[in-house]
């Protein structure tokens, strides 16, 4: 007999069930033109065709839905309190740092407005398709707390830590590291593993961490495995160099993180636009991942990062996607594919539709070693989808009016890439989250 | 007495009475927060703040608006009959024209189809607060005649011509140049100075025309001084490298144009991506305009453009912005200001919102030699204009929530900012055309 907490959706659904960077995307692709899935307590019970399933589930209350049924989207990295600030004029990385972000991380000392920040941040990404994020705060570890509340009231799969900072910032945003470790155990006790929370220890980048600091992380990293690090690496030339006079002994910036014990496979390095080959192979090899923010390095002119060379064969490394707001430029990860795709171009490189969204979803998941639970419509996974409208705007509907009826894969693989060029926020009609419907747009 | 013919526009206004890349932005703005707009027939008749000009027109029917009315944007480059291939995916311009481009123009032999795609394009046009055009067609005529036909419906100024190809194209897409410039000269006399239209020769580029063919053209302008002249000019560097090899006389790519009399103060030459000093010199001399196409020149992998040169104190060249829709990704000449923000960046430029929105409305009709009727809110000029709405979406009116009560001149420069970097059509709250609202946002 059926559990009356069954529910089904059908309609037709695309994800990933391997990497198309490492090999045939169409192996990796998987396509189910009148699929059906079948939700139970928040995770997926079933998942195959309409024709295939139907029979055993016709009595269920069945959302049927036109467009794409994709895995939602995951966003490596995102700072919740510089949301209101997005769009800032004029800088490149440090001075936009000192004359935008700083003044703005400060107000997050008033908790009231660090909730109601963080309530509209967190529906911002609901409203772009995004349902997993690694989310940036402040020094201030209320601003932590009331981060996980909200997601937690969402059910959201977030994760957050307190932002540490012990030099090279205005006293107002400095924290005493042992202060800050001392703050950083009790978010983690209070906060890892609850619902679908997890814990990131995140020194914002080398340039505000003192040794003590980074020694403290090390440390705590080392007694608490599990938790993540999060934090920056070689986003912008200025900032290479004053790191390298900072930290004399390590032999390039990321062996700053190395030598305090902050690279492994549940480390994730935002930006990473200038590499040596070098650091790319000590990536790969350590299993740790890179959050590629494409439209934070177009606005502030950070450079363009090497795809190519981060997926290469021989040392491939974990690559997802970051919206970087605030000096991204959008919440949507289909902007941050837009981009890329771009950047890519720039480079005579070219980045398909399938491995961008790749990218935004399993790819994502991996970069977190969470693709056990999330990324794409294996069985047993967590319940986490986004509806995409292909005709989202006129103009998408005059350049979709080709393709009707029954698709073949390669007018998915167009349609995809029409809503990473032209969407935004509007292409998408649902967000569900723990197979519960968190977002509709009529 | 009043004339029963006047109507007025009552709200906050933007414009520049010069070139802000010339001499100081605050001398080049002109801001009225509470201004009025009077027209008549179509045109500008007073100007002037709200308390200098309400007594004597306080009895006008009087439109209030809430936000920021700008000069309507001019479109240096665009191809209508590109709006339904609109991303298209994976490659650069040549292997992009071949696959994606030349089919598509093969269609607009069919005139039902090419009003459909004409008729579609200009209200997107609107939608996006573009109110002037300098639009490419195809080789055939009828396309020609339906654009200026549903143009000419809607009041709207615009500029196009036929396409001439004669080789280096499918046989569908070439026609003979002794046929084409019989077809242009019936054109030139139909429709140039025709109500609002003005005609363009437009050899698609150097690649696609014969000697003989950019002979005739040159003759053509030679006759009819007051026609445009639109193509491309070093866009690509393969496309630079082919034309090379099939002009080896001339000295460069736009030394190809100079030689057949086709470069003057007429001339607008779409991207310039990679042009030597001389080269910027020779335009600047010439009296010439640029096309900068940004959206196109990422999508395409193109490159990046040097705004800076081709406006430097020495050698300032006349430039505009193209959308360059189907290789550019919008209609929307916010996206052309926020591409261009990134690609300055690139290249550790600054563009401010001033300069931007500069580009897009008096400094494309200088390109244009249009300034005596068009770009700014001067007396006498033609009535085209826009009102932004800087708080489209909630992100946007989060980030604009400091902004209240009369605004100082930086707040609207953040203002606008934001607007080119997260704005789209839904921050086009209205258009007008000639003095009538052309289009309206509920």
């Amino acid at each position: 007999m059926l559990n009356s907490s069954l529910k089904a959706i059908r309609g037709s659904f695309v994800d990933f069930v391997d990497d198309p960077f490492s090999r045939s995307e169409v192996e990796c692709v998987r396509y189910l033109q009148d699929g059906l899935m079948i939700l139970e307590n928040g995770k997926i019970l079933e998942f195959d065709t309409y024709a295939n399933l139907s029979d055993r589930y016709s009595h269920l209350p069945t959302e049927i839905y036109e467009g794409l049924i994709l895995p939602g989207f995951i966003d490596l990295h995102v700072h919740y309190p510089q949301t209101e600030m997005i769009a800032a004029y004029g800088e490149q990385l440090l001075e936009w740092l000192d004359k935008y972000v700083f003044p703005t991380e400060q107000k997050f000392q008033d908790l009231d407005y660090a909730r109601k920040i963080a309530s509209f941040f967190l529906d911002q990404l609901l409203l772009n398709g995004t349902t997993t994020a690694v989310v940036l705060t402040t020094i201030f570890s209320g601003s932590v707390e009331v981060l996980f509340e909200e997601a937690q009231k969402r059910s959201m799969r977030l994760i957050a830590g307190q932002m540490l900072m012990s030099r090279n910032a205005p006293n107002f945003l400095i924290n005493e590291p042992h202060k800050a470790d001392a703050e950083n155990r009790k978010l983690i006790h209070k906060w890892h593993g609850k619902d679908r929370l997890l814990y990131a220890i995140t020194p914002r980048f080398a340039i505000t961490s003192t040794e003590t600091e980074l020694k403290l992380a090390g440390k705590l990293k080392a007694e608490f495995p599990d938790v993540y690090i999060h934090t920056h690496l070689s986003e912008n030339l200025k900032e290479i160099e004053f790191t390298a006079s900072l930290f004399p002994d390590s032999t390039d910036y990321l062996n700053v993180y190395e030598q305090f014990g902050l690279i492994g496979d549940r480390s994730i390095f935002a930006h990473c636009v200038h590499l040596s080959d070098s650091a790319f192979q000590r990536l790969s090899l350590a299993g740790a991942a890179i959050a590629y923010c494409p439209t934070s390095n177009l606005f502030l002119g950070s450079g363009l990062f090497n795809l190519e060379q981060a997926k290469s064969k021989a040392y491939p490394v974990k690559v997802g996607l970051g919206s970087d707001v605030g000096a991204g430029t959008s919440f949507s990860q289909l902007k941050s594919m837009g981009e890329a795709y771009r950047i890519s171009q720039l480079q005579q490189q070219n980045l398909s539709a399938f491995k961008a969204f790749y990218l935004a979803t399993l790819g994502g998941a991996k970069a977190l070693s969470l693709d056990p639970k999330l990324g794409n419509f294996d069985l047993g996974k967590e319940a986490d989808f986004v509806v995409l409208e292909p005709n989202a705007t006129p103009l998408l509907t005059l350049r979709n009016s080709a393709y009707t009826g029954n698709l073949p894969l390669d007018a998915i693989a167009s349609q995809l890439f029409g809503l990473m060029i032209l969407g935004d926020e509007r292409a998408i009609k649902a967000t569900y989250i723990n197979g519960e419907l968190a977002q509709f747009r009529d």
